[in-house]
């Protein structure tokens, strides 16, 4: 195990008119002009933001509304909404969305009372960055997808859309400080987006649970298991019923939970499959996170579970209930990655890239382009943890995918 | 599931020699000077506390020393410690110990910055507390022994002596700023102490996994699951190897996770074992809240479980790895209890009132004593919510622990 700190102070706020609760929660915090942060989709033509910009008004809250957020979102939303709340006094913002809103709306938090350029914490020479937050603005959230947990992470991810950057901030600046989590408001999402967002929650904690150490604490590895049990009943419950509340409930906090740090305590995360889906997504816009990440993982845990067999078989037998078999122990993680895939079918989304829309058959120009593109976690110029790939590894990792 | 708010914002700082990182934390959070309060026990004898105060004063704090905290805080120790604090000026609170330790330091955290009488918080008519605390002092933990979960709870047990009235202020003002676990400090701990410990983290978790409801959130279910196979693998290590480290780790971890309200998310905790418990080891003080739970829990899961079958079953098929019998499903249930009791004995702690130290066979009268104490939960004189047990059922499982 590796000596850790862990913090996670969101309070979470959970149950049905949760939301309800917002403007007092706002107001425990000092808020008193509000940012309502929020993408222009479904929950602001079905009325959802307008019914809470009113009731915070209510609660007399002076309120100004910025939408238009996209995915991966923009740095230049960012200093519009920098501009608009030095311009309104804003003290206070309300995130109401999912991972792109939540991440617009903590470069504001950190951009509003800095004098420099938010893009300063950003970018880095030489592995430095140019500045560091030491102040941000309270925030909170009303969560309506559950996906990428950033309403309980430290990870703030913005693309400057001119240079095609992305870039994280990671610091617990970033926390929020409440998640609002009403299972109904995800209720009427698409079953492709809810499979995704759970897909992406159990990655999360995948990236966790399969390291590099021989000898993991052994709590983390249960809590690990837990999301991933918890992710496995509620998307097979969810196929079939998408309004039961008790499955909604337990993947939005699932999603809280699996990317506040919790299942990676003690240990290093591998996050290849991520690097990795993140150039896959990058180069073909037609790809989901999620579904790229059903497509990508097993075809990884094929080329690198040699390199940890120990915790392979855990999850084999542990997770995926494979029977053991002392034998060939190699078979029963071969089972267990098959029965992934299988979950992933079952949910809907492809699992191979020919299957996903818009990529079809790619070139090995492609491939490499991609590959060679995957951020770099070593000095050797190789990523992840339970085996450092390289280019090469990682267009053999297409391949198997493929 | 129920609505609800989980609020855990305690840093948990862990690994070998973490203690070194305590004047940092403590400067973090504005002290300059420091209470350092302990017991008088092993970690005064063997220098650990000196160790810390000199280590606290080359970081250039001012530190000012109170030991003496005997089990069962007293509230006269309390009085002392606001007393001092307010002499001196102190600015922040450490706790170095355990549940008693932290108990006593978060009350002291309260009464320092109240004109009042710090019993106010403690006290109720009608239900309703003489005051509730509106400010605290900022505190952090040194743990020195993985079992009440103290370190991240926001409850608070002080005992007023000389009435021999124990009571509770549970409120979020008292949830520590971080909890230092260095799980080395934990190797030298007997192993009946270290067993008691483990016994009481799991009850933290079966206390709220056993439920009234019949839907339960499938995640909080989970976690709980995760504490409890984490306690019984890590206690059959530790029996063998006491000086484990990753077990040390995932024990100490675990009673952080055990009672700050992760495991309870979304329902109502029955702990009618624990209310039963304190006054068997109120009654007899030769037995330890650890052992004692060994010894009632068992016995309460004998007297409750039809009550919830299908919570039962879940725990003796997913926890204690009971194969289902479908025609006789308490067959299930009553072999996992059998197994469960089977494991407190591997752990050497008696699981029989008549195998307690300084209990031997009770008589009716005592047994009713006890059980008419037990703390009162509902209108209806009863306790407990699995099943709402009168006086009459806590005597019978009484006799069924004899």
């Amino acid at each position: 195990m590796n000596d850790y700190t862990f913090l996670s102070p969101t309070r979470l706020i959970v149950g049905k008119e949760a939301e309800k609760e917002t403007g007092k929660w706002i107001k425990e915090f000092g808020g008193t002009c509000v940012l309502v942060h929020h993408d222009s989709g479904f929950i602001k033509q079905n009325g959802f933001v307008d019914k809470m910009i009113n009731m915070l008004k209510e609660d007399g809250l002076k309120v100004v509304e910025l939408g238009g957020v996209v995915s991966n979102p923009h740095l230049s939303k960012v200093y519009e909404g920098i501009e608009l709340c030095r311009k309104e006094g804003v003290d206070f913002l309300l995130a109401i969305g999912g991972g792109s809103v939540i991440d617009s709306t903590k470069a504001i938090a950190m951009g509003l009372p800095y004098a420099g350029d938010v893009w300063d914490f950003f970018i880095e020479e030489d592995g430095i960055p140019h500045d560091v937050p030491k102040k941000s603005t309270p925030l909170g959230v009303i969560l309506t997808i559950a996906a990428t947990g950033s309403e309980c992470s430290n990870s703030c991810v913005i693309t400057k859309a001119d240079e095609n950057l992305k870039r994280f901030c990671d610091d617990d600046i970033n926390r929020a400080k409440f998640a609002i989590e009403n299972p109904e408001l995800t209720m009427t999402l698409p079953s492709f987006q809810t499979a995704c967002g759970i897909i992406d929650i159990m990655s999360h904690s995948m990236e966790r649970y399969f390291t590099p150490e021989k000898e993991n604490d052994i709590l983390t590895d249960y809590l690990c298991e837990a999301i991933f049990h918890t992710c496995m009943d509620c998307a097979r419950i969810l196929m079939k019923e998408p309004d039961n509340y008790e499955a909604r409930a337990s993947i939005m906090v699932a999603s809280s939970l699996s990317h506040n740090g919790l299942t990676g305590m003690g240990r290093t995360g591998d996050w290849a499959s991520h690097f990795i889906e993140h150039e896959l997504s990058g180069e073909f816009q037609t790809v989901t996170h999620g579904a790229g990440l059903a497509v990508v993982t097993p075809a990884w845990m094929r080329y690198v579970y040699k390199d940890n067999m120990d915790k392979f078989v855990k999850w084999a037998t542990r997770v995926m209930g494979v029977s053991m078999d002392y034998t060939n122990p190699e078979y029963t993680v071969l089972e267990a990655i098959d029965r992934l895939e299988d979950f992933f079918k079952h949910l809907n989304v492809p699992t191979k890239l020919a299957e996903c829309p818009g990529v079809g058959n790619i070139d090995d120009e492609t491939l490499y382009r991609m590959a060679r593109r995957v951020r770099v976690v070593h000095d050797d110029g190789t990523v992840g943890w339970v085996k450092r790939l390289t280019t090469e590894d990682i267009v053999n990792i297409f391949k198997l995918a493929m």
